[in-house]
């Protein structure tokens, strides 16, 4: 998805609780620890109250992202956002290690979901439902390129959102590479992949890479997967939606596991 | 769902193409043999040309609707709605026979999907996309408190709507029983079910129930079901979002199958 795009697909989707307009509220926000998912700057100000407002969004976690003013504009419901806007997430997010902390914890191999660049939210809505009722220990999104935990995506996850440890990270790359090392098998989901998902083994530790809406996994990550399971497909159709592929994938997790 | 909400529902979610407003239109609309979904009519309204042309609409297969007239002047673009508004499918319907046929001229068990009062046409649009991935022969909608093939249910089904057979039927019940007749199971979903998925079969014909949005499958759907069955739930919520059961019922019914 191209971020110049997304303040206004964003607004589309978003109940306006979920956004922060004008400095103050941005600086009260990251002050009292709330989790911000992204921060709308407007591009080419050089006021330097804006850039240390910023800066400190980046240092809380928030992707910041510098916008033209008139999609400011465009995007503001009070008309007087100051040059910055706020998305706040509807949760806070963990880090990889509590997740597999977590796997840890109830004495299970992980079972993870890792999400790459999906932009619908209700594609990741009801991927958290589907992975809370599957007892998967956590999902990974990226901090770019991908919706957060909107009140969209709370609302579309049936409550989910409040159960399932959501991690989101700087470069879904960097975590495959963190979660390997922690013995987890990273599985892609791809048409052309040579393992249909029933001959692989989702008993041990695994993560599923699930593709994003319009273009699958990216290239990089393909490339890092241990295996490329396939679904199969019966009839002239060659994909299933996102959401759906995460619960055919996490349920055949669910009968091996069984 | 309750009908006199529909309009407004829909007019939020459907795409100007999807409604024919005024007499001539719909009167051409039937003459020509578009399919219609809903035939919205003024409540109270004693013109005979009316009555008429809604009459016409039933015997050609839509669910003529009696709706408040303020309701039509909502729902009408053009502000010229003579009483009547129309949404045309955006595919047309085929029989039960139909689909039956479909499996046997494949020579394979029927697989099918029964829905049970859905609302959300994202929802029927990735149960479409799914059920032709899976292979499915058809998919089963009543004609009442329902969503039909509307432009968003096409859009979300990725043009599974062009592939996959959809039979409208004046009664759920009664097509249970046909399919029955045609010695085809059929399995509900249900979370007291006491046989997990995995544990059926899904080689034979078999029919699978999948319940509304909001209330899983009404009392007199579920009595009817040869076999209840359920999907294991790990965590803390109990359902899975519609589209998603549906996926991972027709995709165990896909690796049994193999």
């Amino acid at each position: 998805m191209d971020e110049k795009k997304m303040p206004r697909r964003e607004r589309k989707d978003a109940p306006a609780e979920d956004y922060l307009e004008g400095r103050n509220a941005v600086s009260e926000a990251i002050k009292s620890g709330r989790t911000l998912d992204k921060v709308f700057v407007a591009a080419g100000e050089t006021d330097r109250a804006l850039s240390r407002l910023a800066a400190l969004a980046r240092e809380a976690g928030a992707a910041v992202v510098q916008v033209d003013r008139r999609r400011l504009d465009q995007m503001s419901a009070t008309g007087a956002h100051q040059g910055i806007i706020a998305q706040a997430a509807a949760h806070s997010y963990v880090s990889l290690e509590d997740i597999l902390e977590n796997a840890k914890s109830r004495g299970e191999a992980p079972l993870i979901i890792l999400c790459d660049e999906l932009t619908d939210p209700n594609n990741l809505g009801a991927i958290l439902r589907t992975a809370e009722c599957a007892g998967a220990h956590g999902v990974v999104i990226p901090k770019r390129r991908s919706v957060g935990l909107t009140a969209v995506v709370a609302k579309t996850s049936a409550g989910a959102v409040e159960h399932m440890p959501v991690a989101r990270v700087s470069n879904l790359v960097g975590a495959m590479e963190q979660l390997k090392k922690a013995g987890v098998w990273i599985y892609g989901t791809d048409a052309a992949g040579k393992t249909d998902l029933y001959h692989a083994d989702l008993k041990g530790p695994a993560a599923i890479v699930i593709g994003s809406e319009g273009y699958g996994m990216s290239r990089l990550v393909a490339e890092r997967c241990d295996v490329l399971l396939s679904i199969p497909m019966k009839g002239k159709i060659n994909s299933l939606n996102a959401a759906s592929a995460a619960a055919v994938m996490l349920y055949e997790a669910v009968r091996q596991r069984l």
